[in-house]
């Protein structure tokens, strides 16, 4: 089945925004082996919007809409499309009660302009929509399948995952898994050289490695009839790769550093207490992405001033004074400090200098030391990163993660 | 003019990496007036390729495509367009000479297939493509425009700026400008409303709202001959807009609420403690992603625990035992304990339930407490955030910076 996807709305075009939703749809879609052939951006036009969807009628046989299903004028793209194919528009009642109780629930007036958002073409179905106002639309016409989706990712993405994808993979029948490894201290070059015998001789599953942001990754995949099946192609090279290079791998699939450490933290029965400068509750933030960190996470402690430091970590204000706040010393102290203060099992410190302002030749913008300390045993490690100030903070952010998992290994 | 950029790769197509060639190419081409009416993503696909720069060619002036120039089997855009318009491929001496002395100088083998990246299309003249071996065309003929840039982004980039945009606009003569006005507090369909009859009369500058996560927008943009022109266009509309609904406007252009929060602080001089509970950290990361901050944020904790509220935020027992560590009590105990633990002017907390667990008929996923104290006044606010845990913790995060700011207007 070829498919196609249209992303409608001046602002892609524009480029006032990246156009994500074409990507997440094709990675979606590539996954139930549904081929993509056309992604196409097209403004909040009436007639163009109608002209590219007469286009992809002709060469696919499924299109995938997202914008335009909002309640401002601008909003046309199911009037474009019901239009094109000779279709009226109705009011779908379950989406107008849904509306009419949001305005009432948040007690502001129902302007007229909401109504838009209910209409849908004669014999399609809604596709609903958990977090905002307007539906999607399914509708079937001559062995042609048009989904209609919202612009905005965060509710695009849980119709396409909970609602279109199910529904397309039972058209689909064959399948396209994937594992991925994530590694951590290997570069891809190396990782490479070590499997290339493994990556050329094979061609289903697929074997490529990839590298972005001080990650490398490896995806394996298999196109079978069911998951089971791509599943069983898969186990026989994932366990080659680990004989080869298991100890470099942390997570698998969409796990994140955070995941892997939260998962070990709370299993274990390990309580964490973190104390930040640098990266300013960005690791805190992290960990608190995954439910049930609670139960490990005491509390962490984002000490931007020396007086905090010293207050809520217990570091000597001489350390401060001889070696710096960015310094191994200050890193073990904080981490000591908010261990014991804490009564926690481990702390985790982090100080630094993420810039753009701050840095000198001795201690340069990007430099990072992160404390660790449980009952046996204190250290810092000092580090070294590139990047603007963000990118300083996220990377020093996953350097203490993984430096955390390494130690919860030992545990 | 009218513009239309195609982009070529499987890599695109497929989902394996987002499309942020054509997003850099709209942008810079809307800043030099030229209008872009549709993007397109194909594969490495001789006929597709060739169909869709025949309709390109049918409905615009300018085509920009993007990958498909190298030297592997699979790079066929120079091959498919030149067909397309009935041109001959020749070799481009000055290409050859640069890849032939790329080759002796890093003492490599010249494999046949690189040749490929000397041909072009004949009456096309070569962009020097200054990062890679393969350049970029620029053709003419019949009134269109062709330019055919390369794959990567470090490569197409500076071709696009460097040769492309400054040819472009000889040819354009105009520049369109935006200017960014950003809601919080109202509605995008009520906003419409208020604005609707400046909206339909306009046509240049034109005014179009836009909604994305708890945050509305106006784009005013205008087109003229220069950005002094735009910008006195721009002035009256905004003045009418900031009449009628400027009290709900907190920001412009690309300001986030956290830019705008910590420019008020660190311009008045004042400074803030921040205490987290159901965001983990995601306020003070906003924060301290903004450069300077350190003078005005003297710390930040994260007490997700109750011992960690009681030791370092002064909340008293019997409080949290009573209306619970959610409640209105709660927080304005946290934002009064760190702002006097931190001897700080202000003092921000935040306790809530971010979910997925935790939640009850009482407190359900998605409460929050937002708590504020100065020397003056300590009060809490209510909150109800829909979404996924991390969705809950942004608007969270973002509502407490909304109401800080707001606060802050006092100063």
């Amino acid at each position: 089945m070829k498919a196609e996807i249209i992303c409608v709305g001046t602002e892609l075009l524009l480029g006032d925004i990246v156009n994500t939703n074409a990507y997440v749809i094709a990675r979606a879609l590539k996954e139930i082996g549904i081929d993509v052939y056309y992604h196409t951006v097209v403004g909040d036009n009436f007639a163009r919007i109608k002209e590219v969807f007469l286009s992809a009628l002709k060469r696919s046989d499924i299109i995938i809409t997202t914008g335009g299903l909002g309640p401002t004028r601008d909003d046309i793209t199911k009037d474009a499309i019901a239009e094109a194919l000779n279709l009226k528009m109705i009011i779908n009642e379950e989406a107008l009660i849904k509306i009419e109780e949001f305005f009432k629930r948040v007690n502001r007036e129902f302007t007229k302009n909401n109504l838009r958002q209910a209409l849908i073409p004669e014999t399609s179905q809604i596709i609903p929509n958990e977090i905002g106002l307007a539906p999607g639309v399914l509708l079937e016409k001559d062995d042609k399948i048009v989904i209609m989706l919202p612009g905005p990712p965060f509710e695009m993405e849980p119709m396409l995952y909970n609602y279109c994808i199910p529904y397309l993979q039972k058209k689909s029948g064959a399948i396209i898994f994937s594992r991925v490894l994530k590694f951590y201290g290997i570069g891809e070059s190396s990782l490479e050289e070590k499997l290339i015998d493994l990556i050329d001789s094979q061609s289903n599953p697929t074997i490529a490695p990839y590298a972005k942001m001080g990650e490398v990754t490896i995806r394996i995949t298999a196109k079978a009839k069911n998951k089971e099946e791509a599943i069983q192609m898969i186990i026989p090279i994932e366990e080659e790769i680990k004989r080869r290079v298991g100890n470099y791998i942390y997570a698998f699939d969409d796990q994140k550093i955070e995941d892997v450490v939260a998962k070990m933290l709370i299993e274990k029965g390990i309580t964490i207490a973190i104390a930040e400068s640098c990266t300013g509750g960005l690791i805190s933030h992290k960990l608190t992405n995954v439910p049930g960190i609670s139960k490990s996470l005491e509390r962490a402690v984002v000490s931007y001033s020396n007086k905090s430091k010293i207050e809520l970590l217990e570091v000597n204000p001489e350390t401060i004074e001889k070696t710096g706040a960015v310094s191994e010393k200050t890193a073990e102290e904080m981490a000591m400090g908010i261990r014991i203060n804490a009564k926690c099992d481990i702390g985790l410190s982090i100080t630094g200098i993420a810039g753009p302002d701050g840095g000198t030749l001795e201690k340069p913008v990007g430099l990072v030391y992160i404390g660790y300390s449980d009952k046996n045993n204190t250290f810092s490690k000092k580090f070294l990163f590139k990047g603007k100030r963000q990118e300083i903070k996220e990377r020093a952010a996953n350097a203490a993660l993984q430096l955390l998992r390494e130690k919860l290994l030992e545990f």
